[in-house]
């Protein structure tokens, strides 16, 4: 059984267009790789009902893991935890481990003199201010640490939205975690290159081997006509509870493309070929 | 009355992080600079039921104008009108106008030699099958029409996920019809440089401006501590019902801004001045 999991991006910024929301991209990368499925990402504007009613949603769908990103920080603007305090109806409360790390932060700061001072103000304890129940994840990069609710079955967690610090809590204090939540899993995709003009050719063509591995995921990539060159792009990905069960499913997908597309006279290669031990 | 908006992107691709969402994006800039407020973006994958349930949850939230990107095109994969189809309850139908486009493109195509022929296949067809009662839109750089479903008090718009063809039918085929769903409205966002180190030291000071300007959206923009050099950027930006009372919210809320961070000792300037006849 593959996990699912889902993002909510959060921040006014991403839907007035002003800054572009590489985090969820990075994410649905790293969760692909380990084997999960991305099954949504949502952005929602800096309010709380939008936040809490989005994240209502992820949990109703059954995902393993719902990771928010972006809203963590001090300013009043900053709701994601109050949000999810909402969603599940818990009061935020000061959690000591996290008011600790983030007073650590502003001594350092302050001993460089980058802040002005190391005082303990409202807005820097608000970062420490969890949904009760909730644990706070180490933030080696910024002030507002992450924040973990395990819950029956599912976790959430929320991640600030300043690209290194997401990053830096997600390779340090998640990924040890994640087995946990995914499970034993593995992905893996391989792509390849067809000699064709015409998508509408290849759709018939794909369609017979779709039929026929209903496990593996598989993709012609869509080019505007001018920018196709006559070739495209053909991904095959599947998951599996193993490394070489995934290969096995694609492999086969690919030896059956390849024939398939053979008969009808278009010629196909694989344009990242499988390498290392497990290759072909 | 501003008008809501939100955008639903569709493809496997998104959420397994092979390829950047760029197109929600774009579209989120084009939507705000033209006086709308965009709720929400929803990725999802490539599966009817998935498409179908966020579309009607983003017609249930009272949305103006819901966008639909990618999952037009011949492919099996390709669902989004099966999914537009089923969310309204309209069965899909071969529409004369799109079918002629669609003809007509491979026409053109075949005779440049760029596709083998002109044949109207199943695949070919399958992207003149629009939701019954829905509008084609004219694609000029590919295949696939664009759709336009026009329900009481609010509009569905379905757009290819290539680019260049997101863009074109956007800019030739949406943009006039946009003041209709949308009314009259402007859009005005400055940006200003404040020599800060420290955004929980901006904090309350915003806080002030941002309850004296509720009409006016205020954000500073986080940084990883290391990142932001002693300078942290703030956007004021604002919607009206024309360009002029835009401006002059956002204006007010600057000159408050710049007056209370002077009180704290802190200097604050334009570094995206307005220009032009409505500038400063």
């Amino acid at each position: 059984m593959t996990a699912q999991v889902e993002i909510i991006v959060v921040g006014n910024e991403i839907l007035q267009g002003d800054v572009l929301d590489t985090n969820s991209h990075w994410l649905c990368g790293q969760l692909t790789g380990l084997g999960a499925v991305v099954r949504q990402v949502t952005q929602v504007r800096d309010e709380c009902p939008a936040i809490a009613e989005a994240l209502r949603l992820a949990l109703r769908r059954g995902n393993s893991l719902i990771i928010l990103t972006g809203g963590l920080g001090p300013t009043a603007d900053d709701l994601t935890l109050e949000a999810v305090a909402q969603a599940l109806g818990v009061p935020l409360k000061e959690h000591p481990q996290a008011l600790a790390w983030v007073a650590d932060t502003y001594r350092h700061l302050a001993e460089e003199g980058r802040v002005p001072s190391a005082e303990m103000t409202p807005q820097r304890a608000k970062m420490a201010h969890l949904p009760a129940g909730c644990e706070p994840l180490f933030n080696a990069v910024g002030a507002a640490p992450g924040v973990l609710c395990r819950l029956a079955g599912q976790a959430i967690v929320c991640l600030p939205g300043v690209p290194a610090e997401l990053k830096s809590i997600y390779q340090e204090a998640l990924l040890p975690l994640m087995a946990e939540w995914l499970g034993p899993g593995a992905f893996v995709e391989w792509e390849a290159m067809v000699t064709c003009n015409d998508e509408s050719v290849l759709a018939p063509l794909l369609k017979r081997v779709v039929g026929a591995h209903p496990e593996v995921y598989i993709k012609s990539r869509a080019r505007a006509f001018g920018e196709s060159h006559g070739r495209f792009t053909i991904t095959l990905s599947a998951q599996g509870a193993t490394r070489a069960e995934a290969e096995a499913r694609v492999r086969s997908a690919w030896e059956d493309l390849r024939a398939v597309l053979g008969q009808a006279g278009l010629n196909a290669s694989l344009s990242i070929p499988p390498s290392g031990p497990q290759g072909a």
